[in-house]
C-alpha cells in the first residue's frame, strides 16, 4: 500500500483520534490543569506506540513531562527531530466561544468550506504536532520511512518550556538529529504556501506601581496624592512616542532589517488586509509609520499591555485612589536582539519614567530569543520540494510575528537548525476564543510531510 | 439630671448599641448585600424609637428604605433635620484588614490612644450618625430639647443617594426644617476643631475601549493593530499636564477660588504632613503644582482613576493583544461646577482623543454637585460656638474634599442650608480598610450636639 492510501484509509480514525486529544484541558499555565496535562502526555505516548515508533517514554521533569520516542532504521542515514508541545493556553474568556473549547466540534467557515475543527489547541498545537505523528505512522505503517525519526513533545511550551531547557543539556545525545521540523505556524493561504524562516523573541513581565499601604478616599486624598493606575498610564504612554516608535533607549541596536529584496517579496506577498482584520474581528490596522503589517508582525519588536488591572473593578462605583496598579507586559523580539538585554533595559527605562514617592517592581516572566532560518542549505530545500510537490506552488519564505523561544536553543544547545513547516491559518484563532484548524489543513499537513522524508533522504544520499 | 450625667451613665450601652449596627454588611453597592442594608435600616429604626422620637417609619423606596423620625414639642420652636446614610462601601480588599470588617473590635492607636473602633462604616457613616442619635436621646430623656428635631436616614449614600430625591420632591413637608446637620465629615484635630463648609461634587464614569471582536495572538498581530490597553492609557495620560492640571476644555471655567484671606486661613490651619500620609501609607504628597493640601483637597476639582481593567489579568502569562480595555475615572468638582457639564466636557474630550478604529464607550454612573455652607447665619454661628464650648477652641471654617451629592440636592430642592459638623479624622481609613472612629471622637461628638441645640433655639428665640 502506498503512504498516501494509507493515509486516505485512516483518515477518519486520525480525526476521531485529534478529537480525543483536544477533549483534554491541558493548560499548563494553571495548576489547577496538572493533572489533565499529565493525561495528555500519556494520550501522546499511547498515539506514538500506536503509530510504530519506539523507545516511548516519559521523560519527567520538574514541571510536565517531556515526550520522547523514535525509529531509527540505519545509524547511518539522517535523522528528523520533530519538536511539537501538548499543552495549550487557557480557554478564558469562555463566553466568547461559540462551542465549549474542550469539545471539538466541526463548522464550516468561508476560510474553511470543507471545515474546521473548532477547539483550544486545535491549530496551536495539537493539530499541527498530531500531523506530524499521524505522517510518520503512514510512512512506518507502509515501510516507507526512508530515514531515521525521533518525537520530543514537550507540554509547557505555553508558559516558555522552562524543562525542556534543562532536558536539551542533558539528553543532547538522545535527541541528536541533522534538522528538527516543527508545524507551530501558519500557511499564507491554501493557494500560497509558505515556509517561515524568521520566529519572533519575547520577554514577558509583571509591572507593579504602588504609590500607598492601603486604598484611599478619593474625597480626602484625591488631587493631592499619586494615583497609581493615572501614574502607569502615563508611564505605559510613554513606551512608544507618536510614530508608535518605542522609546526604550538601546532597545532598536540590535534589531537588522532583512535585504531590500527580501523586504520586497515580503511586501508583495498576498495580503488580505479583510481577511486579517476579520478573523479577531479589529477595527483598524495600526503600527510602527511606514511598515507593511508583515514587516510590523515579522521584522520589527512590539511592546504591548497583555493586561491591566488596579483599584475597584466590580460592579457599580466605589471612591477610592488605589494604592497599587498592575500590568502584564510583553515585548516581541527580532533578529539580533537578546531576550535579557531587552528585559534589562525595559526595566531602567520603565523605573525611569516614574515619579517620586513610586514603588516599581518589575518581574520578568519568560523569554526567548528570536531565530532565522537559513534558507540555502538542503533540509530548506527538501521542505520547499516537498510543499511544491504538495501545492504546486513554491512555497514564499516568510517572517512570523509568534515566537516560540526554544528554536533558538536549539541551534544554541544542540546546534540544530529548525525547519518551520505550518498548515494553519493565522487567522485560526490561535490563543483566541473559537480557535481552530482546518480539516482541509491537517489533512494537507499529513499528506505534505512524508514527500519532505523523502525529498530530504534523497538530497542527503545524494550530498 | 443633666443631659451630660444621662450620657456619661450610659456610655457603654451607647458602644454596645453602635457595634450591633457596625456588625450588619450593609454595602449598598452589591446587591447580595440588599436583605442586610434593609436589616441595618429595621435597626436604625428600632434606636430611633428608643431614643425617644416619635413617627418612626420605614419610607420604601426602589432602592433601600429611607428611615424618618421626629420629636415636635412645639410647631413654634425651629426645627432641625439630621441627615445621615446606614449603607456603607464594600470591604474589599478583606485581606488588607486586621481585624474582621463586620466584627467591631476596639484597638489603640497613636492618635487614638483612649482606642479606637475598627470596622467598615465606623466613621462613614454609622458612628458618626449614631453620634446624633444618642445626642438626642440624651436631650429627650433628660427633657431638655430646646426645638423640633427631624431624623432622615438614607440607605443609598454610597451609591448617589438615587432614591432620596424624589424623596425629598414627595415629602418635602414631612423634611421640612430651619436647618440641617450633618455628620459625615471630619475634625482637623483633637485640639483644632473644624466645620466644613465646602463639599466638592463628583461625576463618576465607566469608560470602555474596544479594539476588536476577540482577543488576539500577540505574535500574529502584535505590532500591526491598535492595542486597548496601550490605547486606554494613553488616552488617560492625556487628560492632566505635567502641572497635573486637567486638560478637559472648559473643565476649569466655573471654578472660582475662595478669597485670598480664605486661602490663607486654610493654608495657616494645623497640617501634620506625616500624620495625613500615614494613615494609607502614602508614599508623597503630590497634585497640581502651587497649590497646598488643603486646596488641592478642597478648591481644585481633580480626575482620578478609580479602577482598570483588562486583558489577561491571572497568574502566569497569556500572550494575546486583548479587545476591550476598561476604567472607572471620576473627577470631583469644586465651587459652581455643574456634575451634568462636567460629565458631558469629559466624555466629549475623552472620546475625541481615541485614534481611528477604536470604539468608545461612556457611562456615567452618578454624581452631583459641591456645595458651600454660608458662615455668616445664626445656625453657623450656634454651630460655632458649641464647638467652642465643647472644644474650648473656635473651630475653623475648612473646605473638604469629600462629596455629599445629597447637600446641594437638599438647598435646591428643599431651600434648606446644611451644617457639616463632623467628628472623626481624615485619617481614619474611610472607604479603605481598617475604617475607624476614635472612641473619644464618638463621645466627644454626643457631648457637643446638645450645645448646639440650645445655643441655635437661644439664638432664634432672640432673633
Amino acid at each position: 500500500m502506498t503512504t498516501q492510501a494509507y493515509i486516505d484509509q485512516n483518515k477518519e480514525r486520525y480525526l476521531e483520534e485529534l478529537f480525543a486529544m483536544l477533549r483534554i484541558p491541558s493548560v499548563s499555565t494553571n495548576k489547577d490543569h496538572d493533572q489533565d496535562t499529565h493525561d495528555c502526555a500519556v494520550l501522546v505516548q499511547t498515539y506514538l506506540v500506536k503509530a510504530g515508533l519506539e523507545n516511548v517514554s516519559l521523560y519527567p521533569t520538574k514541571g510536565h513531562p517531556i515526550v520522547y520516542a523514535d525509529k531509527i532504521i540505519d545509524p547511518a542515514l539522517p535523522t528528523v527531530l520533530v519538536y511539537g508541545h501538548y499543552d495549550v493556553q487557557p480557554a478564558a474568556p469562555l463566553n466568547e466561544w461559540k462551542s465549549e473549547p474542550f469539545e471539538p466540534e466541526i463548522r464550516k467557515t468561508e476560510i474553511h468550506p470543507d471545515g474546521a475543527i473548532f477547539a483550544r489547541g486545535a491549530t496551536d498545537d495539537k493539530g499541527q504536532m498530531f500531523i506530524h505523528v499521524k505522517a510518520v505512522e503512514a510512512l512506518i505503517q507502509t515501510d516507507s520511512l526512508p530515514c531515521n525519526v525521533k518525537f520530543m513533545i514537550e507540554g509547557e511550551e505555553e508558559v516558555g518550556s522552562p524543562s525542556l531547557y534543562p532536558f536539551l543539556q542533558e539528553y543532547k545525545d538522545l535527541v541528536a538529529a541533522d534538522v528538527i521540523i516543527v508545524s507551530d505556524t501558519s500557511l499564507l493561504a491554501k493557494k500560497a504556501p509558505s515556509i517561515t524562516v524568521g520566529l519572533r523573541g519575547l520577554t514577558y513581565l509583571d509591572v507593579k506601581i504602588t504609590t500607598a499601604r492601603a486604598d484611599m478616599h478619593s474625597g480626602l486624598f484625591g488631587g493631592a496624592v499619586l494615583n497609581p493606575i493615572n501614574t502607569l498610564c502615563e508611564m505605559v504612554a510613554k513606551l512608544k512616542n507618536e510614530k508608535k516608535h518605542i522609546t526604550i533607549p538601546g532597545f532598536y541596536d540590535d534589531v537588522v532589517f532583512p535585504s531590500d529584496e527580501e523586504r520586497d517579496m515580503m511586501r508583495n506577498a498576498p495580503f488580505n488586509a479583510e481577511e486579517y482584520m476579520d478573523s479577531p474581528g479589529v477595527y483598524a490596522l495600526d503600527g510602527e509609520e511606514g511598515f507593511h503589517t508583515y514587516e510590523r508582525t515579522g521584522i520589527l519588536p512590539t511592546l504591548d499591555c497583555n493586561g491591566i488591572w488596579g483599584g475597584f473593578t466590580e460592579e457599580g462605583s466605589k471612591t477610592i485612589i488605589p494604592a497599587v496598579a498592575n500590568a502584564k507586559i510583553s515585548m516581541r523580539l527580532v533578529s539580533k536582539q537578546d531576550w535579557h538585554k531587552a528585559t534589562e533595559q525595559f526595566t531602567e527605562h520603565f523605573t525611569s519614567l516614574a515619579p517620586e514617592g513610586v514603588k516599581v517592581e518589575v518581574t520578568p516572566h519568560h523569554g526567548g530569543n528570536p531565530y532565522v532560518t537559513p534558507t540555502d542549505s538542503p533540509e530548506y530545500k527538501a521542505a520547499s520540494a516537498a510543499f511544491e510537490e504538495s501545492f504546486g506552488v513554491v512555497p514564499v519564505p516568510m517572517y512570523e510575528g509568534g515566537s516560540i523561544p526554544i528554536i533558538a536553543e536549539f541551534k544554541r544547545v544542540l546546534g540544530i537548525e529548525t525547519l518551520l513547516m505550518g498548515f494553519g491559518f493565522d487567522t485560526d484563532g490561535l490563543h483566541s476564543p473559537n480557535e481552530h484548524l482546518g480539516v482541509w489543513n491537517f489533512y494537507k499537513g499529513i499528506e505534505t510531510i512524508p514527500g519532505f522524508y523523502t525529498k530530504y533522504a534523497e538530497m542527503k544520499k545524494q550530498a
